[in-house]
């Protein structure tokens, strides 16, 4: 086998057999293949895309490519949740504890942010003394006891995934369907959950812009999970405006806990009853209509809260933040935007909106980037909202006054206001199951 | 400017500027801009094309990697002619004598075989003693004293092609019109020759295998070349059938002096003929149908035959096989391939033809292969013609008994007889000049 006749093979729209996936996948984590080939054939990939067949092949390729997590050790059904990412996502600090109120078991390794959006891991570590790396053992005891834990990635996981999200990042070969579901659910298998969901994020702070391409990594993804022998499915959600009022870190942690309390915004309460309830439904706990009721009684009995803490408490964190969210440190500083002129908001560039709270202090501009906790935007105003000229329309906090400046100045641009009043429209889109889309849109 | 962004542009069907693609061969060549991403970008240009414009740019970008040969020392106007490849194709050594008998200069770099097609480089040292290697006074004196030299390519001529080739060659990336374009024109270019005739052969012995493929690469080759100040104009040929009876390097020799002497095959001295024809067009000797009554009678007067004697002992060469070509070696053996079954021969797999050739010994099939000048074939039924069974196809010649088995079941293998007569087609399929098509088809 050579890989010029299989980049040939796939330039010319053929597909692979499962042989040779396999060998490009192993080749290229070896060094037998180099990077000039395999960025070729990424790029044919680009064009020519891959059948639901070839996709879950590779993805298989690319998860065996490293360590496959056995959660057998942690009794019961285990359900995985990935987002792909978006502004003012706090989501997974108030299901996965809904979840394990509800008795399936949240067993997650999540991410750090870069760029417009953050990262669970660094929200999590807005919690003094947390720890977000534990030892498998340490990991299977905090889920056993608490019914969850989230961890940063640990161990040898999907180093093909690595090496081939390297590589597409300076080849520009990141915004293609089957490439992102590879890189997504091959995590997902190695991460050995035995249910999946996916919240596909859409809209202008979205890695994904339109609610057709959300749709289809959606159903491509579901697919490979499907094929895999993973109960899944996914929601597709509103990521054209932020997610709840925070952005940033300890200020999401916050807005995590007065959502587990009954008292979140309505739009993060609604997205995260509907990503719980889904959870509890691939866990087996029912119908959709009776785990969206097991949901909104886990949070209005408290026993979701309850959860939360024990598990910040298990994995060493501080849980009196947790208890008063006004214990978490403050910002130095803080400083209002205002509305230029009246008017109905009727669009944010919500990526725009991260990128100001990421200079805010809040997110990471490079890898090496240190974080402010405590800084970031409290929204007081979002879009359909009729607001007066010199009304505040948010809250900026950060370290440094020097940079309320140009973070100021990045939010107002993000957010248009004119004399039209936009209609509300649904904050989930669709729901994606095994060879079934239901649309709301 | 960053690579990733040039990628991504091209990625999503846009046209570069001139200031973009310089950067992106400066940058290739001085190894800033690195395999991967050149790969990448070969690839997306494999799918979404470049404008004409695009493509003069890179290749005068490709051309001024390296040297730019200044032919200002040879008086008159220098007219250059390259063939796209093909089986039995050794009409430089007709078309070059004929046209320097006429009156433009020919000064040539030419290039050797590799796989199927033969090069001319190789067939010129077929001559014994002949130097294919000049310094670049000596070339000018030859040219200045027999109006034509053709020797190897000399000199540091542009590296760029050399390293994107090499890399186009692992990458499935070769067969792109504006890529191969742009790695004939810059060779061109940087030749120096004031006046170009590029040869493009169509069929199962060329690069090209249809004739609407040939037309789009040859009018965006004399796109550049006329872009560039160069007259250029192409003629689409017929590489279906081997062109002339004889395959190998001195039995190309040979009948290519027997052309020159007027006792040429039908099929050879038809189109080269029609290409002395163009370069002395192009050279500015009048119409096209003067300067082929000019062709034959450098033919017919035997001039064109006395300036090729001039040029092989000029270079040092033996030319005395060329007075008498019964003088070259002969190889040690020969074998007769027999027509299995009586019809008319429909079809000759052109490339397969070419390679039973290279197997017994006249090409090379990798770089460090040691060619037999003597070795080859000469082709007594061609398609079209009416064959009993037993008849001799084609006579093989080789210094070895055991490469007539494999050669001789690859020669019958790729000749198709049938008892269906097949039309006379054209041997010339189109002429292109700057902006104009005339088809002969």
């Amino acid at each position: 086998m050579r890989m010029y006749d299989l980049i040939m093979k796939k330039r010319n729209g053929k597909a692979l057999s499962e042989k040779e996936i396999r060998y490009i996948i192993e080749g290229y984590v070896t060094g037998s293949i180099p990077d000039y080939q395999m960025s070729a054939f990424l790029m044919a990939v680009y064009f020519k895309g891959m059948t639901d067949e070839e996709t879950a092949i590779m993805t298989d390729a690319v998860a065996r490519s490293g360590d496959m997590v056995d959660l057998s050790g942690i009794a019961g059904i285990k359900v995985d949740k990935h987002s792909t990412g978006g502004v003012g996502d706090k989501t997974t600090l108030i299901i996965a504890p809904i979840a394990a109120a509800c008795g399936v078991k949240v067993a997650k390794m999540s991410g750090r942010g870069l760029g417009h959006t953050g990262g669970t891991i660094d929200k999590m570590e807005a919690i003094p003394g947390i720890k977000t790396s534990l030892t498998q053992e340490e990991f299977f005891d905090v889920v056993n006891q608490t019914g969850l834990s989230v961890i940063g990635q640990s161990g040898n996981i999907t180093p093909a995934d690595k090496k081939l999200y390297a590589l597409r990042d300076v080849t520009a070969t990141v915004d293609s369907i089957p490439l992102i579901a590879v890189s997504i659910m091959s995590k997902k298998l190695a991460a050995g959950s035995d249910c999946i969901l996916l919240d596909v994020k859409t809209g202008s702070g979205a890695f994904m812009k339109t609610l057709e391409e959300s749709i289809k990594l959606a159903e491509c993804m579901v697919a490979i999970g499907e094929n895999s022998g993973r109960k899944t499915a996914a929601l597709i959600t509103d990521m054209d405006r932020p997610l709840g009022n925070n952005i940033g870190n300890s200020l999401e942690v916050i807005e995590a806990v007065e959502t587990l309390k009954g008292n979140g915004p309505e739009d993060l309460t609604e997205v995260c009853l509907s990503l719980a309830a889904n959870m509890l439904y691939l866990g087996g706990k029912g119908e959709l209509s009776a785990c969206m009721e097991m949901a909104k009684e886990a949070i209005q009995t408290g026993k979701a809260l309850e959860n939360l803490i024990a598990m910040v408490e298990a994995q060493g964190g501080d849980a009196s933040v947790i208890k008063d969210p006004l214990k978490f440190e403050k910002a130095a500083l803080s400083y209002e935007v205002k509305a230029p002129k009246s008017g109905y908001i009727t669009y944010m560039d919500t990526e725009a909106c991260g990128i100001a709270s990421m200079m805010l202090g809040a997110g990471r501009e490079t890898k090496d980037s240190v974080l402010d906790y405590a800084a970031g935007i409290i929204l007081v105003h979002k879009t359909g909202d009729y607001v007066e000229e010199g009304a505040v329309l948010a809250t900026l906090y950060a370290g440094k006054k020097e940079l309320f400046e140009s973070a100021g100045a990045q939010f107002i641009e993000a957010v248009t206001i004119t004399d039209q009043k936009t209609k509300k429209e649904p904050l989930i889109f669709a729901r994606i199951e095994k060879g079934k889309v239901e649309r709301y849109l």
